[in-house]
């Protein structure tokens, strides 16, 4: 039923663009409109029922879809984009933003409609979650969170491993749990916890080390993504201050994070705390972005985003101060926008751990 | 050395279509040609020099840039294809089949340059391997047959495992060799073996399955890819009959994989013996694909295919035979097209293994 709703909302939106019909071919937005997984297909939403909609896959898929799309009518073929043009007619939308320029000549080919540019509808759409998408969230962070505690229980980050050892205890501890790493583990050590986004490597962590983990599980199709740095062993005195600097960053994002509030507004909360540390050059990236069906999704937190916050927008925040040659810090949490504040969903605690 | 050389071949093929420069947008191409494996990039290739051609990722790569791609003048800026673009000036070729609808209106408001589509030029070198390419490709065969023969030494296909818990087993082993998974692996028992892409699922494993195992390992970014098929305890008339009848499609196919054959007649080589069988309609997936820095890349062995074979190509030849209900069996290998016929890289045994 959730998924029918989806489609009904989109209606009324397609019918306010006055478009009869949407062709999809994001696989993301496939899965969240019509609960298919494969690697191939196409969707024709028709603005009046999903009687008129078509699903289109190829032979592979066939038996896969008839368990996971039972409620659209389904057409084996292929390509699924043009399959379902053939017979359209009237305006129809595309997704400008994922069809290539190649594509696009293929599917004005296909068939009599008149097509129409419509980026980024579907994608408007699943910037809010429902219910069941918010409880899939919440799971998969409380597996990142018991994963990093079993790791951290067990010695796991300590001086002698390697980055490379660290970061694949870490994700098979998830996977043992029943869930898939949302993307490749950031695991990064000393100099290289300075490396925003820095790959596990065969160094060493060491005494003294600032190390970095940033990380997710993915549940039902839903990323969490959260980042925690601790120190091993006594932590220098800008090792401690660097971290309670982002940790007042990252407070004063999440008290930001307030329904109405123009994303741009909540990237600027934390930025400015770090500006004002001296810091502004040093943290080069977004403070935040949504998460869900994609690692990174709308809406980000950006001084770019034209974003408004709205409830049960599920979004990371995540300050990081990067020191080239000595270190970095960065802390995230992944949480909900609620009438009544920032709910975060990575419960793991934002103190200073030292190992 | 070899990445210079590969943009050398490149300038070749812009000089002949009278391209000042080619706008590399495909991460995976921009990795090919630049070394780099971030997730934000594009690069500007100069049709007369490296010195002219540019390399543009953001802040969070800007360290992880210097240590990859030493050897091209680099640009720290954000969105990278418009910053490239901004003093780029004559006819620019750009990856047609990659830019989205919504991209190129962006990259026509960047600069002066009349944009070109040239779609697929990267895509076409990167299908015949240098020998670099092919030792990672060695290697990355070499761990998936070495993790499938301790699975199997060590019992971890066995009636009572589920499906799950196979895969984990396989891609655990992958791992600790040092190699991710090429892609999700693919493991079906049972009914399951006759869906052609099944995920694994929570189902268990029964004496008189097919089991069904498709996967890869990942070595520098290079994807290996095979298949085999078992049966659980005493294999019964028509399982031995079909798993001979998929050997003999698969041998046929792998002799026809020769210098200056199309891929369709390969194609065709394989899906004739299929036919004569009476299951033509029980194979409805193409016999190969191209690997390298993706699981699926030029060229593909298909009926539609465009492709004419080259030495040291490096391509999967797969066929399947699948009866819904009952179960399917497919065998793959991995190989490279060399003078004197297809060489094998997965050396695993295509007889029939009974566990």
């Amino acid at each position: 039923m959730r998924r029918a709703n989806r489609r009904a909302a989109l209606r009324a939106w397609l019918q306010a663009a006055e478009l009869d019909a949407l062709l999809v071919t994001d696989l993301v937005n496939i899965r969240y409109l019509a609960g298919f997984t494969g690697s191939n297909a196409a969707l024709l939403i028709d603005a009046e029922s999903d009687d008129a909609s078509r699903f289109c896959t190829d032979f592979r898929y066939q038996i896969q879809s008839e368990t996971e799309v039972p409620d659209l009518p389904r057409v084996i073929d292929r390509p699924c984009d043009v399959a379902l043009l053939r017979d359209a007619a009237g305006r129809v939308g595309f997704e400008s933003h994922v069809v290539t320029v190649e594509a696009l000549t293929g599917l004005e080919q296909a068939g009599p409609a008149e097509l129409v540019r419509a980026p980024g509808l579907v994608e408007q759409l699943r910037a809010v979650k429902d219910p069941g998408e918010i409880d899939s969230l919440r799971h998969a962070c409380a597996i990142a969170d018991t994963a990093f505690a079993e790791l951290v229980d067990a010695g796991g980050i300590r001086p002698g491993r390697t980055e490379y050892e660290v970061a694949l205890d870490l994700d098979h501890r998830m996977r043992m749990l029943g869930a898939e790493p949302s993307f490749t583990t950031i695991l990064a050590a000393g100099a290289n916890s300075a490396i925003p986004h820095h790959s596990p490597t065969p160094v060493e962590l060491r005494v003294g080390d600032l190390v970095k983990a940033d990380f997710g599980a993915t549940v039902d199709g839903y990323h969490s993504d959260m980042t925690r740095t601790v120190v091993l062993g006594q932590p220098a005195d800008w090792q401690r201050d660097l971290h309670g600097l982002v940790l007042r960053a990252q407070r004063a994002g999440r008290e930001a994070c307030t329904v109405g509030n123009p994303a741009a507004e909540v990237d600027r909360a934390a930025r400015e705390i770090v500006a004002a540390a001296g810091h502004g050059e040093h943290f080069g990236h977004g403070l935040g972005h949504g998460i869900g069906l994609v690692i990174h999704e709308d809406p980000f937190l950006a001084a770019s985003s034209p974003a408004i916050m709205e409830a049960d927008m599920c979004v990371t925040v995540e300050p990081g101060v990067y020191l080239p040659g000595r270190g970095g810090v960065r802390i995230e949490d992944s949480g909900v926008v609620r009438p009544d504040g920032y709910e975060i969903l990575t419960l793991t605690t934002k103190e200073l751990l030292t190992l």
